[in-house]
């Protein structure tokens, strides 16, 4: 119940995001997928109070939501607007990954001041836009509002055939534990953001990782339509803290070898610092690399790589129920979790 | 990488909201549902990177996202934690309803300060739970975080039968408009809250509908599946923007009339301290009531009311695009929309 002005209007924001994704229903369209939004999977999009989706026969349609917000998980002057378009979609693409799941669209729930209504949101919006093309994943609709910082909420949908999902529970005594990728590089990437004095060169591959993370989907539908993993789950606060998780879903501990971690390569300027690329790897939050378990006799199966993403064993599930690693010396201690807790100071 | 400390931890939040809707899963399964959920439509719930769910067949999948935010839609010391509970979920749920689905489960994403994880985060839980049992909508995952304020983004999932979802761009020349139950009612309670000095009596019934309103949910369905309504959508910015919305998604204009929209009713103090009941009906925000269009052909089969809502014809559709007034002096205006738009001063 307020006085018109001159101002944006919701409708206006709306407008822009509209506009901005105006490109990937044509694409989508284009590859002759039917309806008014381009897509088998989208029956209605953004417009209406609501969006309506067509699971296929056979499978199942899967949700996650993440939040991404101003001062925890990004700063809006250190962080370029494209990046956090990217990474808000990139982050919760890892969760249907992480299930072995394909993403199909998405919901982008928007605060945002009325000062970054303009070019702000239209590099927001670019940024958004390339992962959405790049994970092949539809804007559905959302919701829009005015605050004095940046809020950003997305849900993503996603599709997984019936039964094939791997879940974080599925882990038995003896399986095998594997990571992809590097642990540890987005961790040393915000640093290196953080630090920044002066311009930054946005090719370095550790910030890279940090403001661009790419969910492992190749991998993740790898694993669940090959029965492969036995369980999986994304490393997004940290193996110390995820890897306790999966092992409290499945009941069960794990024994890692530190000299395994596939750990973040520094310079010895770096590591004369203080830069400890096996706490990084331990304890670095926000890789979206992927943990998985494997059973002895499945484990032959395992290429080195897949689609360019290097797999490495670091250990094995036990019976007991502690998380232990296996330090250089050959001594084992309880790994704790010191992962990214927001609940925690 | 925080260090550890005796501080609540992300898990004992969530264990938190786990506890609290464990009695909500026990229904389910007591009504013969199957699935470790306790439901035909949710095969995993909260606890995995994401849940999973099976739409049935002939059905389509309904989604939808709503924000609630301390300080731009709610005050933390104005509104009971209870409220914002139940709020946050009904807010989402009239989307469902206004699009003429049923509601099955949603996702919760909530940031809060480590303060507020006891006994304020388990009477926003309490209220929250009674919403659900009361929409029938499960609790399906959703993410947590710590914040140095409230931060509620609510995705919730529906189904409606194939081809029976009402759009907003289905309204024709011709048809006629309505609305259910009363409009106004829950702007004037947001004014009592705000100029409270002590205690309220939270059963006064606009202040009810300001703190806990209901999703036309009934009426919403009755629409849908008796094939009656041409266009729907809920009443959440106000009358004025809203129906002005529903115009331009079907390429149509309105005229209304004043006297007959139904609008809050004011004691003769109100109404001397300036409270107009008329601008109330028009650009009052948050009632939560659906506005809806029939065509001649089927005015007859509406019944006065469904589900104890009352239904009251307030003007009709026409090929002119303006949306126009009629004053109770006969002459006629075109309607501004001057309900809620957070981009608005």
């Amino acid at each position: 119940m307020r006085e018109t002005s001159r101002e944006r209007s919701e409708e206006e924001v709306l407008a822009r995001i509209v506009r901005a994704f105006a490109g990937t229903r044509l694409r989508a369209q284009s590859v002759g997928l039917r309806s008014a939004t381009g897509s088998r999977f989208l029956s209605l999009g953004m417009g209406d109070d609501a969006a309506l989706i067509s699971g296929a026969h056979g499978y199942e349609i899967v949700l996650t939501c993440d939040w991404f917000l101003e001062g925890t998980h990004f700063w809006r002057y250190k962080h370029p607007a494209d990046a956090i378009g990217w990474k808000c979609l990139a982050r919760a693409v890892s969760d249907i990954a992480a299930i072995g799941a394909a993403p199909r669209c998405f919901l982008l729930s928007l605060a945002l001041p009325r000062e970054l209504a303009g070019s702000w949101l239209d590099d927001f919006l670019g940024g958004l836009k390339r992962a959405a093309k790049r994970f092949d994943c539809l804007l559905a609709g959302g919701d829009t509002t005015e605050r004095w910082e940046v809020l950003v909420n997305v849900t993503v949908v996603g599709e997984v055939r019936r039964g094939r999902e791997v879940r974080r529970s599925g882990a038995r005594p003896g399986d095998l534990i594997y990571v992809s990728g590097r642990l540890g590089e987005a961790e040393l990437g915000l640093r290196l953001l953080r630090g920044r004095k002066r311009g930054l060169d946005m090719r370095e591959p550790r910030l890279r990782k940090h403001l661009y993370p790419e969910p492992r989907l190749e991998l993740g539908r790898w694993l669940s339509e090959k029965r492969v993993a036995s369980a999986m789950m994304d490393l997004s606060d940290g193996l110390s803290s995820d890897l306790r998780r999966l092992c409290e879903a499945s009941r069960v501990g794990a024994v890692i070898k530190s000299e395994n971690l596939p750990s973040v390569r520094v310079t010895k300027l770096e590591r004369k610092n203080g830069v400890d690329p096996l706490q990084l790897a331990l304890h670095g939050g926000d890789d979206y690399e992927l943990l998985f378990t494997v059973s002895k006799s499945k484990a032959t199966r395992l290429p080195r790589s897949v689609g360019g993403v290097a797999i490495t064993r670091i250990g094995e599930i036990t019976r007991a129920r502690d998380v232990l690693v296996v330090d250089d010396d050959g001594h084992s201690r309880v790994l704790k979790p010191r992962g990214w807790d927001p609940f925690r100071g």
